[in-house]
């Protein structure tokens, strides 16, 4: 049997630093492990718009149909702040996202016990946090047309369609009620169905997949604004939340804000199985390319890495793997290891992003 | 000349009881400082449909447009969620909204510093938090058409609208640029142009405005779930900010949070000039029905007293009034007065609805 395999798409900022030290990981479970992947590398972003003028040419769209896993870094910079929407580095990303037909993107807010003290918020409210935000990733607002801008009478006007269909919603709710059921049982669904008629078909569909097929799972709904409020003021309450795009896009960022270290959050993004049984499949960390620390030795690769994990886990059903990776994240940092990011506790200065990713390879 | 008209709209919930509280201030301006005002109350929302089979009627709907100023309690209710959709409750205040034109709403998220440890933030993360959000409230996917849920094929789909026009954002934009005159000089808009065409227009034309009419206000723009993450790290970064109906509604939801007491905040929702000059205005707490607690006098009633005070300084020009009522409100707290919703602190028992209002009067 073949390697699997694996496309490293780095794109901008810190994205292609913190992907050096996954591949030290990734070369670890070669090593060490007997886990060999099939590795190439290609461009996303702004990266791929300097060098083919679009921010993913139809030859890596086809290279990460074929692969087992697409492991992305981060796009968009200042730089391409000026490009037109339709080549714009983020529009590679939902390509990606769309043509991969990826539609549930997991992202846990987990707070760390050694970074609890990060959090803007009080420490009994964030620590031992552990939640999973299922965040529908190709439909809704994102996608829905008509879009764009139109000339109407003497002005422009601007136009976005949400749009939901009643299968694109049952399988993320089915997504969501499956996470519920390996956590803790427990599923809130969030729309805004007292303003938008999507949210009262989201809402309903979400009820009735419920009822029908997973009447052990605990559902409960709420609407997005009330969401935003709830995991303000006690995020403990929920287990697993199920969400559209774009509520998802402003809840997810808002939860893992919570933990207080966004350079340790990772993300997957799933689509549906493929021949050899893998759902299609993407990690990425939830960071974005924070080009005022690229290219300096700053940046955080943890986040980076523990979407490794999370491929282990989802896409080659190496649970006990990823498990002892995320493990030997939580050893460095109880050992002290800080990136700058993650600074504020005296007498301790902060190692690079290399020193970092040395730190988690020891720990392996 | 003849008295300024109020027409106030309990709702449901405990909209009435704290109504009656205003009604206790509005009384002690006519008595100690000449300010009397033509009161009328009416039905809105599930007080409205139980009575008229709809959430509001006609004849309320013109009575908003003439008065000059509109106090609203709270809408909604468990008890009508089997509504159909177009006779819910929040469709007598949305209606309010559209119909009145009140395109600007302004929603101040403010820590009280007798309160700060009532957050779920850290005390040096919100004490002496003071930020203004003004949010759009007539249009974008709130009101756009097409909107609905429509057969397609053999299942359905629901559809919704985001759509701003260039005048739209125009007059909404000016808003936040003379709020951001009368205090920090600074405004932030928020949007998601990296994905949505009317993002895209709105940060054009939020700059076009900025760059022509407000060259001294300094302006600076961010994607909302970039903003939903700094509210939460940092919030005091923020002075004004100006975004759309729906980023709106999460993000002064999630600011209005922070404060920990959302039952102290007030809005209000401007349109245009009447032919009197003043702006049409509707004024109503943050807070919503909470049907759980309503009837109890357990509601705090501040967050209304305090709409009655932002309808003071911006429909009735008596900033000194509304003053001297916010110092009242903030006399009571110090002086430890608490309703169940402000319980923490060892020792301090909770006063009723009415006790609280009476201290604000007592304090005035
Ligand atoms: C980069 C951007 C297009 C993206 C999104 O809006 O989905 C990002 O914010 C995310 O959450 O992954
Ligand atoms: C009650 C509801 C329709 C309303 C909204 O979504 O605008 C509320 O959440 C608000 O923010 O005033």
């Amino acid at each position: 049997m073949s390697n699997p395999s694996l496309l490293i798409l780095p794109g901008d900022g810190i994205g292609p630093e913190v992907m050096a030290e996954v591949r030290k990981i990734i070369g670890w479970y070669g090593a060490n492990r007997g886990l060999n992947f099939d590795v190439s590398e290609d461009l996303v972003g702004g990266a791929a718009y300097d060098k083919h003028g679009t921010p993913l040419t139809d030859a890596t769209m086809a290279k990460a149909q074929e692969v087992d896993a697409v492991l992305l870094g981060a796009v968009g910079g200042p730089k391409y702040d000026v490009l037109d929407f339709s080549v714009k580095p983020e529009r590679g990303l939902l390509r990606l996202r769309k043509e991969m037909d990826l539609y549930a993107n997991l992202r846990p807010a987990q707070c760390f016990d050694a970074l609890a003290d990060f959090s803007s918020l009080k420490k009994n409210v964030v620590a031992g946090l552990d939640i999973m935000i299922i965040r529908e990733l190709t439909s809704g607002v994102y996608f829905g047309e008509p879009r764009g801008i139109f000339k109407e009478g003497n002005e422009r006007v601007g136009i976005n369609t949400q749009r939901y269909t009643e299968s694109e919603i049952e399988r993320v709710a089915r997504s969501g009620f499956e996470m519920a059921r390996k956590r803790g049982n427990k599923l809130c669904s969030m729309e805004k169905a007292n303003v938008m008629e999507s949210g009262v078909l989201w809402r309903e569909v979400v009820q009735r997949i419920g009822d029908t097929e997973y009447p052990d799972v605990e559902l409960s709904h709420m609407y997005a604004d009330a969401g935003a409020m709830q995991l303000t003021r006690w995020p403990k309450q929920f287990d697993v939340i199920v969400t559209d795009n774009l509520f998802g896009d402003l809840l997810s960022d808002l939860a893992a804000m919570l933990t207080g270290s966004l350079g340790m959050l990772p993300s997957a993004s799933l689509g549906a199985p493929m021949a050899n049984g893998r759902p299609k499949a993407l990690y990425e960390p939830v960071h974005g390319s924070a080009p005022d620390i690229a290219g300096q030795g700053k940046a955080n690769p943890i986040a980076c890495i523990l979407s490794f994990a999370m491929a282990l886990r989802y896409s080659f059903d190496q649970g006990d793997e990823a498990t002892r990776l995320e493990k030997a994240v939580e050893a460095v940092l109880a050992d002290g290891f800080r990136t700058a990011d993650l600074l504020g506790e005296e007498g301790v200065s902060p190692v690079s992003t290399s020193e970092m990713g040395d730190a988690v390879l020891k720990a392996l």
